[in-house]
């Protein structure tokens, strides 16, 4: 059996030993006789799955009770409509927008009502998060948003906006479990999972329960409503239950590894490893503002596009995958999420310093 | 390893031989080096399952050129809405009414247009299909709505209804690749996949061209529009690529059975099997009309509460899994589908005869 080195920004690697388990229990889980994409989600090994799934997620990010989770379906790209569509209730919206994805949100949510963008960091390709320390936060804002980890530029919010009272809605796809969080400073904390966590099909939608209300935008499909699926404990119809079952395994083995605190130290560990490479080579140049960088996605350029084309080549003939950039942005990317391991960073760098001698 | 007989109406059975090869492949898929799981939805190997899982999908059903084949997220709940917000140009649409599904895609409707229900079987606890050759269809109805194969119920459109000309819409989740099917007659057919070809998360969706248009009801997510979907080839964002993986394996399983055709007598062989049985039975006895009894879905009672729970329990302990009856109607039911074997139904009369002797 190989196993490469993925450095992919999503679907991305997991971590060894939750596709082991997954595997061995395919066809029979825990003694049921059937596999976990047999069984009825109303059945009570289902129930115990996504039950205690919840659970873990609450206890690694320190969840209040007053705050739902929720396991719904249709990526980040959903919730874009979704939270308008839920949220709106003056019609209007503050958003902060420092990539594609914050982008993409702010102009769905314009279809939904007036959207301020009080914040930007185009002018220089998305490549720093904007001071947010004293943003024109309207007063009839229902909420500010951010995409709190920009996966195709490589930045973070390292401290989050102030809003001035207002809601706070983050896309954390990228970033989620990377790190604790306070969960109280957010409104809507949401993430598709098939960056940090599980199988793509599945996003987690950590809610206040005072945003959770039945005063939604006229014409919100039922399955576009917090509502119903918050009543339902995600159950009111079938959910994605295999992926709930990864995810939960993912959220055991990060309790497993001691949590969050010392996600964050590996994390950090990591992410100081490449950077450092970065920062004192002749060849390779971090394309992020030094004070945003994402711990989580790290891009790269030589300053030559046919270098850029013959390091991803290569990379790719000696077992690191997915290192080109997005199309949007070109050079190359190292998505190093949590289950990367540290001996893969190490192994792409010593790599990158054997391309840097051939090469310069 | 122990496996059960399990009539789960869904999620439920999949092929053993499905099943393995996921298996094997969990941590290595073919050489990558890593997970489906894991894997970049822009990658070429994910490229290469996808368009071989829509391949073998339309060389299953036949599916003409001028239908495209959709794989999304939020299962059939999200269709209710869907398919008005794309297909009611004029506001109107006729919906019939068999179930409990058809029901509640009716009412979700009613959010977005006129919806006449031109056809019911409530008056009889949906035991039966009305006679569909003759409804008032309305002059402005953009499609006619039926739910195909009625999961709760068991039963079956055996013809479908005259729409008269306007286009049919068709929820076939519980009896999608159950036997041949003229594509030709639809306009849209689509279901989850959960029942009988693969994990909760995915819906196909079937639809001929001419009605993938720009010229959807204003608020419509981005998300929710087929055109969006249709123009990126299901790839406008991250895709359930697991649940698509299996799926395209069950395909290539119903391939290598010999396709829908050797399907059809399968299912019809089993079906007869057990309805046979409760034909006779002095204990046992079938609740839905014989002349439209689904080939998936059996519902039975025994015209005791009291007995039909011994027989839950005692059923359960012998191995079979599943064959309560919906919480809504109760009773017994066992579903039927592409892969649970003749063995399975027959080890299921075997029992249900011993039973009786044991309780009659």
């Amino acid at each position: 059996m190989k196993r490469v080195y993925n450095f992919s920004a999503g679907p991305a690697v997991l971590p060894v030993e939750v596709l082991e388990e997954a595997a061995a229990e395919m066809l029979d889980y825990q003694g049921t006789g059937m596999s976990v994409m047999e069984m009825s989600h109303r059945s009570k090994a289902f129930e115990g799955i996504i039950t205690e799934a919840e659970q873990d997620l609450r206890d690694l990010l320190n969840i209040p009770d007053n705050y739902k989770v929720l396991f719904l379906q249709g990526g980040a790209s959903q919730q874009f409509a979704e939270i308008p569509m839920n949220l709106m209730k003056n019609k209007t919206a503050d958003y902060i927008v420092t990539g594609q994805w914050a982008k993409k949100a702010a102009q769905e949510a314009a279809k939904y009502g007036r959207v301020n963008k009080i914040a930007s960091s185009e002018d220089k390709t998305f490549s720093y998060i904007p001071d947010c320390s004293d943003l024109p936060i309207d007063e009839d804002a229902d909420y500010v948003y951010i995409c709190e980890n920009n996966t195709i530029y490589g930045t973070k919010f390292k401290e989050l906006p102030n809003t001035k009272g207002k809601t706070l809605v983050a896309d954390v796809s990228s970033c989620f479990l990377s790190e604790p969080v306070d969960v109280t400073k957010y409104g809507v904390i949401y993430g598709g999972v098939q960056k940090n966590i599980g199988p793509a099909g599945t996003v987690i939608v950590i809610i206040r329960e005072d945003l959770i209300t039945e005063d939604v935008l006229p014409g919100t499909p039922t399955m576009l409503q917090y509502k119903t699926h918050a009543d339902a404990k995600s159950l009111y119809n079938t959910p994605p239950a295999y992926g709930i079952y990864i995810c939960g395994k993912v959220f055991k083995w990060l309790k497993n590894m001691g949590g969050l605190e010392v996600m964050k130290a590996r994390n950090e560990k990591k992410a100081a490893l490449l950077y450092g490479f970065l920062d004192e080579s002749r060849l390779f140049k971090g394309t992020a503002a030094k004070k945003d960088r994402s711990l989580m996605n790290v891009p790269f350029v030589t300053g030559s596009e046919e270098l850029d084309a013959k390091f991803v080549k290569e990379s790719k003939e000696a077992g690191f995958e997915n290192l080109k950039g997005h199309r949007s942005v070109g050079g190359m990317r190292a998505s190093i999420y949590n289950a990367m391991p540290y001996e893969g960073v190490e192994a792409l760098v010593t790599f990158m310093k054997k391309f840097e001698k051939e090469n310069l």
